[in-house]
């Protein structure tokens, strides 16, 4: 393995998980920290999310349920929230994992949460699936 | 339904996830706060924990990541890797999750979940079993 | 008592403190998560507002002081200060309350939750009110 | 006003609050830090706990929501429980003040919050006081 | 020394470290909690900051990297990542305190703090000083 | 530049600042998450630390001021005031950005980071050395 591959390996699962909204990110520290582009490739998804040990839908679960309650992160949650989306989490599934959040860190956490999933989710091209997802 | 029920689903529910280290978390409320003890059984475990919309693994995959990241509740950390192994999630599950906390909360973070899963694998009862569990 | 009542009761209790506020959080919680607003409404309003052992003025202290202190939850914030004052909390307690927690949790949480002060004692009807209030 | 009468209204300030358990913080700090020592009589106790606009049981109302809800500092959570007490707010409401935070900052911080209280209740010189308290 | 001198030792000091912007917070409290503006000039600045023990870009380096890492206070933030550039930390020194906060809070704080690094690096008054700097 | 470079890189930065007790978290992390140890040996150390735009001495004061602020891992804020000494911040300087955090994250926090100082200074070798370093 070297460190092409491991970019290159980040930069698809980058793009699998997280789309245009991915790449927006990489655009915006092209100025200012180029560097630190390849790091988010490198480490978070060349080599954190591309380990075998547990599938996408489970780790966009944890990093929903993480940002919610840390609470200060409301861009990247909503990066995550549309990844979550893009990877097989359901929108039902999704505001599950928000509102149980209040028991961890408070309704502010969680109604916050909710938020960003309702701006998310009313951003999503087909906006009549919203009924079927939460139905 | 009534509170009875909510109450009796509740601890049903604790009982199932969390198992010994509920009832101890209970106890140790009754001489202080016993009303206290009652809304942890009937809001958490009676109305969140019994939602349908969300299966309990991947509510304690949640739970595991949130509490990793906020850092600052290492006791109910131990108690949910404990209650997420009791659902079925894996030993190898727990550290990826734990493991991809670096990402979202840093690194002293994840060294801290690492040290309570480390902890709760140990106290489990067949020590042997870490093989089968990470294999 | 049973569930119809806690969420009576609850209802009335979140009308008395947060008033029109408190409708806007349950209306924007209605196409999203509408569980979550009656969770809202049973637990914290229906079950702990509702509790005896301490008034509603030394409550809405508590929150104001919490939620400045925790500095993730501008919003919420702003609805606690409305809230703090629909229940006798005087605009001059609520800048010593918030004054205080740049000891505990630094100087820019105090100036966030001034900052948030400030909207809301603008935003209220009577603006002359402050000079009787902060005099 | 000069500065000698900032530290020595502070320092009759943390002694009314704090007791003995105040002097022990000054005295932790002697070897490492004595400037710092000074600081912590003459801002939060010289200026901010002296401020007419707030009564002392009010003001740690504030303190012990803040920090049970912030989680980071058990020490201080510990010393300002005693210190509610000291000025006046029964354990009755200081249950009541921990328990709300689970509102506000989750599960864990009141859980938490409440095993501070029971510490700090036990170590009280007359134990069977519990009783009358909180009945 | 006197209260007067310690307030003159500390408004100087804050302007030479954040310059307008100083000037700017201390105005926005003006009608709302005047005191706390005394407060911000004698305390951070009168007494912590004129300390001799360490230089003031050391100090401001400190203030990036923990403000970076509690993520709660973008516009503290910004005052100080403009600060830093006042005292002598170079714009390269920063975007790297910056990074390095990803190891200890997670790349979301390092995303929103070079967010606001950006910001402050686009409103100083020569923008062709990024190269100097920078290179 | 390839993979193993980054790791010896990494393994000889984290020698170099956190001696014995680096070692011993990687130790710590044998039998439970190897990996987590390489992926610490080579994103912070390998190329974080490694980078040219900032000197360790203000990469281990910008370290020590967000532990502190953070004040959720107390036992890596000790492990990295052991690194801040041994890449040449003093014993006086430490205190200071510690002392300073007290404005940016409140008295617990700079009181606990005091703390651990104290704790790091007493386990150095030379006791004696303590007056050469804070004089």
């Amino acid at each position: 393995m070297n460190i092409e591959n491991r970019y290159e390996r980040g930069l698809a699962k980058l793009r699998e998980i997280d789309g245009a909204a991915g790449q927006r990110v990489l655009d915006s520290l092209e100025d200012i920290a180029p560097d630190f582009a390849r790091y988010l490739i490198e480490f978070p998804f060349g080599d954190v999310y591309s380990r075998p040990g547990l599938d996408l839908k489970s780790r966009e679960i944890a990093v929903v349920a993480a940002l919610t309650a840390l609470g200060n992160a409301a861009s990247q949650l909503k990066v995550h929230i549309q990844g979550a989306l893009n990877v097989g989490v359901s929108r039902t599934e999704l505001v599950e994992i928000i509102m149980q959040m209040a028991v961890y860190a408070g309704f502010p956490a969680a109604l916050n949460g909710l938020a960003a999933a309702k701006e998310v989710f009313a951003q999503e091209r087909e906006p009549d699936s919203v009924l079927s997802h939460t139905a």
